[in-house]
């Protein structure tokens, strides 16, 4: 990978979503509804868990962004995310897909795929559901991930080939990719905490932040993809920021996530500039 | 308004509650089911979360009181939220709807209004939720108010003579309305912080603890209407004051919620009588 | 009740568990679903809610322990417990009932008598709930408990020689009973705290622990009831010792939870051995 002058203007963004408020619609696990909530509350945006079948569709094309997370997924759950994904399809809407437990068991792993195909704007997973979505893993044992982030980078490209969007995996050192022609952008972003892992749903809580940041982007302006892939990365980078100042404070993992809360809503636009964040191009 | 001298007795209400334990029937969205359980269990009542159709007429018997919020209801909480209704309109036993984000999508409204022309004991939203319901206002975009609380004060006065209950708007200076004949009685609770609207469920859990209050009210006898206005104002000055207090001790939204809860908990009942309460009536 | 030198070794079981993580399929309430996910994850143990009718036997034969929680469960959510029930009585996979409001509401009862009747490794639940399931009393009020545990220490035996497995009752002191031939097995747990009441979900958290520490106790080998027993034990002292630990640091039951969940996660092994528990056996 080489690395490249371009940087995203992480504050830039961060600003653009404290000032626009948006509205994200959440179709998403009930085990990770509060938190998420929480955390886009905290991070300036308005959430919303509209997940009827019967108001799916009209509540998304009110909606700035969409995310669909169908990880305790029951039938009407589902049918309100068809609904949502052909709203956003058809406006152009962002909208991100969390793949959560792709691949480890059947049903679940038929409907993300079928998700997949309609050309999410990010997917946003670790690294077992990222490589078990390209193709490429076993798919974990849930929601933990088995796979190294490095390891499925390669994966990650490829995926993000297939959709057309971008493509984020979790991990120790996230990365975020995007490609275009022979040429992928990745981004990998450092920092967090160890005790993130430890407490349940900040992965589907930071797709939730991705759609907040994909519509502050989209507000900004500028070419789609790159623009997109900017925003995931912003998202990621408030993440890990927040991550790490709450580490700091914690005792452990119920104290780090009441922290993170604290952390995601006090963070001040220039911070982001401060984010461990690396970009670079890959020739494919 | 005029002001008028009588005030409700706000720490015998608190009292009562804590020595009666009411058992709260909450009809609630999964987002917040978690914290408006511990908010009614910190508050000194017994929550219990009973929705599925076969169930909840029975258990609307033995509950004390009942709460429906369709904010993330599927058929089967449609289900149980008729059959919960119907049993508290035989028995008059009180009951609360929190109309969450009626008048933004269209079935969810249906189902709203069908549950509001029931006469709920006392209805609870925030403006926009309100000014909706009452066919003034086009609904918010979701949770949040976009109307302020004095706007709509004619909307809940309009509301509360339809269902013949008790109107509560939340909002910075909180409204608590019913009307007897050609005059409205009103109070306006103020307290609580900033940060409650960055706390997702605050609304819906003073929906829940409401329900509460109007149970122990009902035990402490007298005039209908009247107590259960009074123990809808002593609900919203518990959450006042409980939310000045964690406000106090807050670094942000998650130990928000935090001292929220344990706040709820160690008030004392003679101090729901500093609560800032103003009480009056108006000519209609 | 005879006392005995025979103590589980607490300490190995809670060693076995870290080293294995195991993976714990949660078909649980919607209300207690986050917490349940932090109580296990803390622990030491990988949760996951997969709950779709359509997955939930799949998973199950992937998991490591199931628990069956159906305080909130609408129809799919019941068919995946009948499924995953059936994958672990075929398999010899631990499970756990948590019989959640039995008696108190007539479908609910039913389902939770049909899951009973498939012989659970382990029923957890109050006093209340045991004596109901067992067959004598009246169920309580939801999920509060008002009989003693002391009371219900006859039906507890009762309900074992039944199912075969381990009943543990969870109150001021907790009892975890089996029963071999003519001799009942009990332990009594003391600890926790007095604010423990006041979080809702910490017996339905609790009984997720248990799957983990009866997935780690397989994993130990030893004669299957005893071992089951052992690891019930297990799972009831670290929530005791957790409990304890975090009423020390609480200011009400916000900050309890908070507490509790680090308190959990930081526990030493060896910490366990100093848990207030004593074991006896009862001749029936």
């Amino acid at each position: 990978m080489s690395t490249t002058a371009f940087t995203p203007d992480l504050p830039a963004l961060h600003a653009r979503l404290q000032a626009s408020a948006p509205l994200v619609q959440a179709i998403t696990n009930t085990v990770v509804q509060q938190f998420s909530a929480n955390v886009l509350l905290a991070a300036g945006a308005a959430p919303a868990m509209i997940d009827h079948e019967a108001d799916a569709a009209q509540f998304a094309g009110v909606a700035d962004g969409i995310l669909i997370n169908l990880g305790t997924a029951s039938n009407h759950q589902l049918l309100a995310a068809d609904a949502a994904i052909s709203v956003a399809s058809e406006t152009g809407k962002p909208w991100v897909l969390d793949p959560v437990s792709v691949g480890v068991v059947a049903f679940r792993t038929i409907k993300i795929r079928q998700a997949a195909a309609a050309r999410p704007t990010v997917v946003r997973g670790n690294a077992s559901e990222i490589a078990a979505l390209a193709g490429a893993g076993a798919g974990g044992r849930g929601v933990d991930s088995t796979d190294e982030v490095d390891a499925v980078l390669p994966a990650a490209i490829r995926l993000a080939q297939t959709t057309g969007g971008v493509v984020a995996v979790s991990g120790a050192r996230d990365a975020v990719v995007a490609v275009e022609g022979a040429q992928a952008r990745i981004a990998r972003i450092g920092g967090g905490h160890a005790l993130m892992p430890k407490v349940v749903g900040m992965g589907c809580a930071l797709g939730a932040l991705v759609v907040a940041y994909l519509a502050a982007g989209r507000a900004l302006g500028g070419e789609r993809l790159a623009g997109d892939w900017a925003a995931t990365v912003a998202a990621h980078a408030h993440f890990a920021l927040a991550g790490a100042e709450a580490g700091a404070r914690a005792l452990g993992p119920g104290s780090f996530q009441v922290a993170f809360v604290d952390a995601l809503h006090a963070l001040p636009s220039a911070d982001l500039a401060r984010a461990d964040v690396q970009v670079g191009t890959r020739a494919l």
